[in-house]
């Protein structure tokens, strides 16, 4: 199965969608941090990117994984509440065929807190 | 160079982001025929998708075209206005090697409609 990407806004200056703060380093930074830091399945990768280009929505991030797969934003993430919900989230992502996880076992943060799909590329 | 992709949400019922109308086609059914119906370059293909989940955002529109372009999507599209503005974006966007147009070639409704973007898969 491909690898799959969780893509990382690391110049998010949001908390939970908030007013933008001034803090360094940055929200998107220490979501980054957070995720690097907890344990992730062997086949998700864990990638910053400069820009989502999603920015009244951060923290973002991204989820993708090769040709097959759909491709998920989601935004309003906080770097202090998140991380082990996006991570539970990535590794059902990354569990399954499509990138499409049932309903129910979305993390909630996922199921309210998306910003876009894509259908997969083949 | 890989195709090119033009994902159009065919659910949406906003027009430059207003409020949902009940009309029917629905206006993301309408930009598709628009798009369609107008020349687009070789490499373009435009393919319906049910729900780009950017629903409030609607018409939305994605680009994509394999693993080493980055993909966007857009939103609050106008079926009646923008499809000759989305078809001159996203010819630039096919004859780019990565699909990064520069910033001042860009159709006035990607600069300001953005609603992400997401890196090469490569």
């Amino acid at each position: 199965m491909a690898k799959v990407t969780l893509t990382v806004c690391t110049t998010c200056r949001r908390i939970a969608g908030g007013e933008p703060v001034a803090e360094e380093p940055r929200p998107g930074n220490r979501l980054l941090d957070a995720l690097q830091a907890s344990g992730l399945p062997d086949n998700v990768t864990v990638k910053p990117v400069e820009c989502l280009s999603a920015c009244t929505r951060g923290c973002s991030i991204a989820l993708s994984g090769g040709p097959a797969r759909w491709t998920y934003v989601y935004g309003d993430m906080d770097p202090d509440q998140h991380a082990q919900d996006i991570i539970d989230g990535v590794s059902a992502y990354a569990a399954s065929q499509d990138g499409i996880v049932p309903w129910r076992e979305r993390p909630e943060i996922f199921r309210k807190q998306s910003i876009a799909r894509i259908p997969p590329q083949e």
